[in-house]
């Protein structure tokens, strides 16, 4: 049977969760997926780094106590060495989930480069390398003949990039739209009960959707990011973050979204990418005031949703989480998942 | 290139809409998809049998006068011989979209047979052979080593069969919930503004969302057939309508709906498939007041919607037409797709 070695990168909630689906659940996925997944290399800010090219012992690793680091065991040293772990592991699937600066996407953008450069495929829900420099990492991905998949960095688990490429060939989309900040939507379904804003956001701060800062959730710089994806992704824009007009929802009040209710509509901080009559693509991220008949209006909580236009199929939306350590572990086992398949269309192509 | 050449059996609506992709499509989507379509047999009860191994010129009969039939073209006649085109016709891939009987499935379900038992694929929109007769015909594909495809039986061209299993691999799906009849939810929404149920019905007859008869889309009948295909296709049931517990909406008034708003709820019709605790697959067809935050709730006018419910990803949903010429006809498209990707699959893997 084929197999994976993973060198994960990070090793916070969302990788620890993808090493717990490894661990309790890789026969069964090697028996439906035809294939094996190892975990031959981690490196944490905290743990250090370890490096065992036959097969790291997850259960152990998993149990670790606080404190501890990884200069205990074979392999292991107290020291985070990314980069060096990245170019001499014997992994061909590097997995990043480190954290991400919304600036240049560092450290993110330099563990994808190196991890590719070196001839491995990459997975990550890191929106920083995808958006900030998704362009020219793709290019080095296939002049390397590898993969760089990031399907988690739009909607966690929930499919968006391969929805488009996989469930809609042959269709012309001409927009993508999408609610793709849960904290933003839970904030706005808490405001419709009447809560002020600030009232709202401490909410959803006790309940783990927001940030200690929720700046980038309220004023639209996360979804900011997302639409880039998109619109380069499914469009073939080449557009950054400055090409995006963005307004967030710190404007709106409780009694905004009062009326509206009493008017039919609802508010939604919506992220857009459109083809205009002459090929542009226009993106914005601002709140609007949705018919309760559109197919975002009834995404609640903080539920995420994109809608895609085609011509063939009128408007298809698909909602789901879109943040969760499991689902966005899920997010980089979709990845593989996709990494596999084309090795394997590849190789039958080229044998 | 690769190509793939059809037999359209029936030339209605949907087929006649494939006809107009291909006819004005047919380049664009062999850039795209790798391989080119021709159409080298037609057969339709009005207008008889056509058969050109060569490839038969779409614009001419799409340009067809009322009344004319398929004897005055070289290779055709009056006389529509559906067994003996699929049987003879040089296609290797059979398309389906006769009507068909919802008790026994036939002429489709004998349609899909002799295509398969003569070796060549089939896709279908009817939802009457994969509901009655499913499990058989995919073991006469698997023989024969062809594909038997059926996307468009669900929710036309929306994709819910491939969701689940291009989408979602890895995770574990226990439920399967959807709005599977866009005439019933219709009508749901106009009583909601206080109509009753014969004027909506009549509203919907008038828009051709409802058929003549409208009892199999009011009374659940429709819904029922879906909930067999997703139990069986999607939780590896093995289950037929008998086994699904089905009621309709006609018990509800516009007094019960606008009940149901005050209550902060919506009544919606139901299709659910779900694994009890003891593995065994329970499925209904049932009026449910929904929450407004169900993902179900929201969902609009014709539109219709599954949400499939899993382990890794909690619930995701997918929202879409469930009906109309050229939708369905996408579906149509999209399953030749899947039936090529396999072919290239299986050519890599034995090569």
């Amino acid at each position: 049977m084929n197999r994976h070695d993973l060198a994960l990168i990070g090793f916070g909630g969302v990788n620890r969760a993808l090493a717990e689906i490894i661990h309790t659940r890789g026969d069964e996925l090697a028996a439906e997926l035809g294939f094996t997944l190892r975990v031959v290399a981690i490196t944490d800010l905290r743990l250090g780094s370890l490096m065992q090219s036959d097969g790291i012992d997850l259960g152990v690793v998993l149990r670790m106590g606080a404190g501890a680091t990884f200069a205990g065991f074979a392999g292991g040293v107290a020291v985070p060495q990314n980069d060096y772990v990245i170019r001499s592991t014997t992994a061909d699937i590097v997995v990043e989930a480190t954290f991400t600066n919304p600036v240049d996407g560092e450290p993110a953008v330099s563990h994808v480069r190196a991890a590719l450069e070196s001839g491995r495929s990459v997975t990550t829900t890191n929106k920083g390398p995808v958006a900030l420099a998704g362009a020219a990492l793709n290019r080095i991905a296939a002049d390397h003949g590898v993969r760089f998949e990031y399907e988690g960095s739009v909607m966690s688990g929930t499919p968006a990039l391969r929805f488009a490429s996989e469930m809609l060939p042959g269709t012309r989309i001409s927009a993508v739209q999408g609610i793709l900040n849960g904290t933003s939507n839970y904030v706005l379904g808490q405001m419709e009960t009447g809560r002020t804003l600030a009232d709202a956001v401490a909410e959803a701060q006790a309940l783990g959707y927001a940030e200690a800062d929720p700046t980038a959730d309220i004023e639209g710089s996360d979804v900011q990011l997302k639409v880039v994806i998109l619109a380069n992704e499914i469009l073939g824009a080449d557009i950054t973050t400055a090409d995006v007009e963005r307004r967030g929802i710190s404007g709106l009040t409780a009694a905004d979204l009062a009326e509206a209710a009493a008017g039919g509509t609802r508010w939604k901080l919506i992220g857009t990418a459109r083809r205009d009559e002459e090929g542009r693509v226009i993106a914005t991220v601002e709140p609007v005031a949705l018919p309760l008949t559109h197919p975002l209006a009834g995404i609640s909580g903080p539920t995420n949703a994109v809608s895609f236009d085609t011509d063939l199929l009128g408007t298809v939306t698909v909602s789901g989480p879109g943040a969760g350590r499991i689902e966005t572990a899920y997010a980089l086992l979709s990845d593989i998942i996709a990494i596999d398949a084309h090795q394997r269309a590849v190789a039958g192509a080229t044998r």
